[in-house]
């Protein structure tokens, strides 16, 4: 069913996960399409068109369910299996990603933080030792890689894509200010964290 | 002219803006929206669309001026001017956001950092120390403050951004995970990191 969910209503998914996770912590039971809209600002017809997409778990005059809906979108999204990550690029942004606990939560454990500076490797960052990216081959070799998430400078972004990929990683979350490119079968989400500032200095300047 | 642009072609600028900053480092001088196209992944006719919101930089059978574009477009983002910014919370990313030098070179300038951990306060972040949230109010009456970048966790994220906007923060970059919101005339971007990653994870489930 699943392939059949265009992209825009993927990226929406997480969404109405966050939206649903926030009801089920509050012990809500079942919303309305309509309800959803206002909370979420979005239009009501268009959430159930796409939550029609995986189903429709709506009832009339009912409503969703809460909890069965929040586990459709978690098994949709893949948020029911366990990844094993790793970090490469042991800088701010690595090191700040290795301590996050929302992480674990979700299903992703990060296992391993790897650098290329000699100053930073053998150093802790939160429980990990960082290691060196020379390791990197006898660690995928070893160990199973999910996903990687790539936190090196700009300039060598795209040089580690390809070799991670060249390792049997399949999976790259990348947070170095570039569209790193990857062959077919790969998956690669880039992370601009600046853009979302660049909203913000437009709605400022435009207030 | 910016008011009427939409808040979907809003969401897009960023991503002309990082492209056509890609272009003008290549020292390329004009680009088509065919190009663009290609290169972008986007539709050239919404492209043409888009870019015409803000005065149509085109001409037939040329393209567009990559320089006068991307300043036309930061311009609009307000990336011309100046921005004092603090950081609430010296957790793991508000640390790796002190650290982040592109932001300065986009005009943001973190000037200071806050937490109200004893542990923490006086402490050294780059070459920020650490200041008490108790001071903020000093602070922000000796001091311009432009954005404020919240980095505490979830359950403090909405009171420090009532606080901050009490003192007449007008802008908030919020990286807890939780849509804080705030009145009419305060500009905020929440940011959720995970969404990215959920994405990431249903391509690879699914891949």
């Amino acid at each position: 069913m699943s392939e059949k969910i265009s992209n825009v209503v993927i990226r929406r998914l997480p969404r109405y996960y966050r939206y649903l996770s926030e009801l089920a912590s509050e012990d809500i039971q079942k919303v309305s399409s309509l309800k959803m809209s206002k909370d979420m600002g979005l239009n009501a017809s268009q959430i159930r068109r796409d939550l029609n997409c995986f189903g429709g778990f709506g009832q009339q005059g009912y409503g969703y369910s809460v909890d069965k809906l929040r586990k459709e979108i978690a098994h949709i999204l893949g948020l029911d299996k366990h990844y094993s990550v790793i970090i490469v690029g042991a800088g701010s942004i690595g090191n700040a990603l290795v301590g996050y606990e929302n992480f674990k939560r979700s299903g992703f454990e990060i296992n391993a933080i790897f650098d290329n500076d000699p100053k930073k490797i053998g150093t802790k960052v939160s429980d990990k030792t960082v290691l060196p990216v020379s390791d990197l081959e006898k660690y995928a070799e070893a160990h199973k890689v999910d996903i990687a998430f790539i936190c090196t400078p700009k300039e060598c972004a795209q040089r580690t894509a390809d070799y991670l990929v060249s390792l049997g990683v399949c999976a790259i979350w990348n947070f170095a200010p570039v569209n790193v490119l990857a062959r077919k079968g790969v998956c690669v989400e880039n992370v601009h964290l600046s853009d979302s500032l660049y909203v913000l200095s437009y709605m400022y300047s435009n207030r």
